[in-house]
């Protein structure tokens, strides 16, 4: 169902766009974890926990990957144990700390987060092939100016 | 963090344009959820779940709702039981089917959803203030071709 279709006349403009951008976001989403799922049986979380390993050649600890992971909802330590018995992570030692160690991405981890990179820009560009270059340009600044103000003035 | 920052300038536009629509969209969220949780001890699938009832008058049947449920993750069923335990709802049976029940708000659970929704407007309406009248309408308008050439061509 189209929850743009429920917001009456009444309601002031910012809540239909806030609603129109939502069932976009939902939508884009939606067709990522379709295409995670039917591709590789993954999931958004575990594939934006292998993002940020893909950033982060030495690994990171686990407090950290949770701080930078933008997908929630995941269980870090969860989704790390599954990797990890796929063989796709490795859990190593921090030198000098014994108790503490460092997530890391093995090869096998690292091509398949390659070709999952890959695939997932190829869906954003589709996502937005209803645009032509000048759309797309001002989308960005338009949403530029909505996040500017929300981080100035808001958050 | 943020996202977009990741974004190597190899990158297409394309998915700069969706990191920035998603940060967008989940500061907007998180905004909405803080309101929520700090006004009325309340949670987004909660207020979701009261919306949907607000429209129903008569009542809407459990999988019914489901359906219509427009944010992911909340289990239906307990969210149900505790609106019903604070008075918010009550399950009224269906007239004829002695093992079903419709779910609808109390008069006490359309009087907290009212205030909820004003409240929510609200803070719709200040997230988008960074753009004026015709930046809105542009907006509106570009994200509408976005979800058409999605639901036309991908979906």
């Amino acid at each position: 169902m189209d929850q743009e279709a429920r917001v009456h006349s009444e309601h002031p403009d910012e809540l239909r766009l806030w609603l129109r951008m939502l069932t976009c976001t939902q939508l884009v989403e939606k067709d990522i974890r379709a295409g995670l799922r039917e591709q590789w049986g993954s999931t958004l979380p575990r594939f934006d926990l292998m993002a940020q390993l893909e950033r982060a050649p030495e690994g990171l600890r686990m407090n950290e990957l949770s701080r930078r992971m933008m997908v929630t909802g995941g269980n870090v330590t969860g989704i790390t144990d599954q990797l990890e018995g796929e063989g796709l992570v490795e859990r190593v030692e921090v030198e000098g700390d014994r108790r503490a160690f460092r997530v890391r991405l093995t090869t096998q981890g690292r091509r398949q987060f390659k070709a999952m990179a890959a695939a997932h820009e190829g869906w954003i560009v589709e996502a937005f092939a209803g645009l032509n270059a000048g759309e797309l340009h001002t989308l960005h600044q338009l949403l530029g100016k909505v996040k500017q103000h929300f981080l100035q003035e808001i958050a």
